[in-house]
């Protein structure tokens, strides 16, 4: 009985087609991050769970892989703990490591485990998948790859305007232009919250903030009133909800509102200079815009927040890029004082856009650029000697490994998007020929076989 | 309260100069197996666990990392079979799916899925990571890459005769001699089994010939009388395993003896004909044996087997690549004759025997080319213009965040190994003017800002 072949829900399979538009992009991505002063690293796949676990939060926490325990370790089972229907004390005492959720936490762990062994400021940049037990869904897989750059070390914000100026870089590569990068800090959310009197509800307000987009300023409020903020702090806050217009008159508008809170205008401060910093740059592929309800929903960012996004979001999802500033993320493994400021790349969201608007270059598929037809076992052992040549010259080509028809030989050749097909029958054999036909157009030439790596060079 | 930053054991952080060797080594196989016409695909991380348990036998089965069940499917554990401590029925209530433990059974799963997507014969490479709960070692670990190359659907040893030239390919080009390719058959191997009279006790026969390098002709023996193999038959193996001589005089010796026996016959002819024509290649950095003792384990092996390990064995490893000719992989899945041949490369290994033998190119690393050192705030606006510039003309370059003191900012350079650093400080921008500092030899050259593009790509 045989199984039918399938894979695991949220996962995906590449094909070759598929891997050369991958290969595209994370070669720019490479390119870019290298030229921009950036080395890479890559951590283990899984991590063990005490490094991993509390970090993310209770939902993220709920969305880490987990590996089973094996051997004599799973007879520690906490059965107790399964027939309490405590579930996350059964889970906990079956698995002592789980996959990569992010690239973030590991890079705070390696950097505060190699801390001897690098240099700061240190720039990094990481392309590992991570893996979360979200529910699948249409582009949202429980597998995908991150493309991450962080300097941790230092607290310049030239590393803000390094970061917007290689968003710049990559995208220009890309073609892709209209891309937003929305800015935000969050020490002028900070400042907002102290001013409508929700300090304690810090967390509460901006993750109501951030889905203003989705759920409508109506939906804010509405959430809000559900978390108990008061009448007052609430109309105090419908004038920020409402903020419109260009990056200055939003600063300057914040700047009269919370010119007396102290961590506001810190936050205005870096803010504006970051801005002041940019504008003096030529970008064709990016704007940069203030979005005070930017708050991306993670707790450790400090400073800077940052997203990025097309703008004209014909794109059934939000941000390609999400990043910001966070101050104390490596503390949690005894490395003190450590700014860090970073972003991280969706990249199966970029390919979605590229393939969309048709942005991948044509040939990015690795095919053999020649096919040997094989006639005849004598023929082929020549055939086979001839290739080996053309190998050495860096040609990918191949020889079709048995003597059938010639339609199915072309046929595959077609099938594989092979360019060029050499014909050496009998007939040309003896007469030191052969022909090569051009796939694409039909068109067949006849060459002596002395000249064979020549012709073949110049057609390549 | 911190946490000591440490991974999982079996496990391994790569800091950038492991990177740059790594993809020197990547860089080549993948070139190389384009030359050769394979084309690339991925398949995800975990699959169903019922596609691989079973596969690898009873050892390999307990070595497949399997992944923890969440939410409510964490409910259906079977406490029964914990209390009875069946731990397999046990750890299968708890998982559903599991971490990839080879690249084989993933081929041949993908193969059978995506029959109506492919064109055979398929020829691809697949060059992505495997996990195994072994007991970790010096040198060897729990997550490690392979790099795997097979062709699908089609029988001719024309295969087998480019995987062994593609071999000379990449160990050439790795400027790595002395690897020695070491062939067998199945069917030479079934011959012998029949001959000896232990047909029925034929994988526990290839597996103790399989350890004579590791407990010697005696070991071997002393194994077989454990399995219960007669006197007689032992007697009738001894002349195999003495079995010197080259490859030639080995193939006569064996077809005399097993001249009865057509499986052996079939095998025989078709490991002749390999080595013919493998011996009208020049070979500059493989030799080809036959051994008849090697089996390498695994049951799926059809045809030719082979196994490739360096000559003089001064590491302590065996093989760096292994492979052989399977029937039957697919139809686990429902496809049926689809004969394949492959081999895989133990990428971690080569990488040793690179770093030992002091292959690897120098300059690996992809540090940028150059830094420019940050005096003033005001110069360092003008500089970051200067740099991207030069990232426009594709040059890695960097500017030192922060005004720290010069000793430590060229520290900051040397230990990343910038071979350049640039100098405007307020005298030189008052004057127009750079100093270039070749870190290397310490000397120092002064030019004109409007010339600092031009001069830094003369240099680079």
């Amino acid at each position: 009985m045989s199984l039918k072949p399938s894979i695991s829900k949220g996962t995906k399979d590449y094909l070759p087609d598929d891997l050369g538009k991958r290969d595209y992009l994370k070669k720019i991505l490479r390119e870019t991050f290298e030229i921009f002063g950036f080395l890479p690293i890559e951590t283990p796949s899984f991590e063990r769970s005490e490094t991993l676990i509390g970090k993310y939060g209770e939902d993220g926490d709920r969305l880490i892989f987990k590996i089973l325990n094996s051997g004599d370790k799973l007879k520690k089972a906490d059965i107790e703990s399964f027939n309490e229907e405590d579930m996350g004390r059964f889970s906990n005492s079956l698995s002592e490591k789980a996959l990569r959720y992010d690239l973030t936490v590991p890079l705070a762990r390696f950097v505060s485990q190699h801390r001897n062994e690098i240099s700061f400021p240190f720039r990094r940049y990481q392309m590992q998948n991570v893996w979360r037990a979200d529910r699948p869904q249409k582009g949202r897989f429980q597998e995908f790859l991150q493309c991450d750059v962080d300097i941790l070390g230092n607290r310049s914000i030239i590393q803000e305007v390094e970061i917007i100026l290689m968003c710049e870089h990559i995208f220009s590569r890309l073609n892709l232009k209209n891309i937003s990068i929305n800015l935000n800090h969050r020490k002028i959310l900070e400042g907002i919250a102290i001013l409508i009197g929700a300090k304690d509800k810090f967390l509460k307000l901006t993750s109501s903030l951030d889905k203003l987009e989705k759920i409508g300023k109506d939906g804010v409020i509405k959430e809000l009133r559900t978390y108990r903020f008061s009448k007052k702090s609430i109309d105090s806050l419908t004038p920020f909800i409402d903020l419109k217009g260009n990056f200055k008159s939003k600063i300057d508008f914040l700047s009269s509102r919370l010119k007396e809170i102290e961590v506001a205008n810190e936050g205005l401060d870096e803010l504006s200079s970051i801005h002041d910093k940019i504008t003096k740059y030529k970008l064709n592929s990016i704007s940069v815009n203030f979005d005070i309800t930017l708050a991306r929903g993670l707790d450790y960012y400090t400073g800077l927040i940052l997203e990025v996004l097309p703008t004209k979001n014909e794109f059934d999802f939000g941000s390609i890029a999400g990043g910001g500033r966070y101050d104390n993320l490596t503390d949690f493994f005894g490395l003190k004082e450590t700014s860090g400021f970073g972003i991280s790349f969706g990249f199966d969201r970029i390919c979605l856009i590229l393939e969309k608007l048709e942005l991948f270059p044509k040939d990015l598929l690795k095919s053999s650029k020649i096919m040997f037809v094989n006639f005849d076992d004598h023929i082929t052992e020549d055939c086979l000697q001839k290739i080996v040549k053309l190998r050495e010259k860096d040609i990918p080509c191949e020889i079709y490994p048995t003597k059938s028809k010639l339609k199915k030989q072309l046929d595959y050749a077609n099938q594989r998007k092979i360019p060029f097909v050499v014909m050496i029958g009998p007939d040309e054999f003896s007469k030191k020929e052969f022909i090569i036909k051009n796939m694409e157009t039909g068109t067949q030439s006849v060459f002596k076989t002395i000249n064979l790596i020549d012709e073949i060079m110049k057609l390549i």
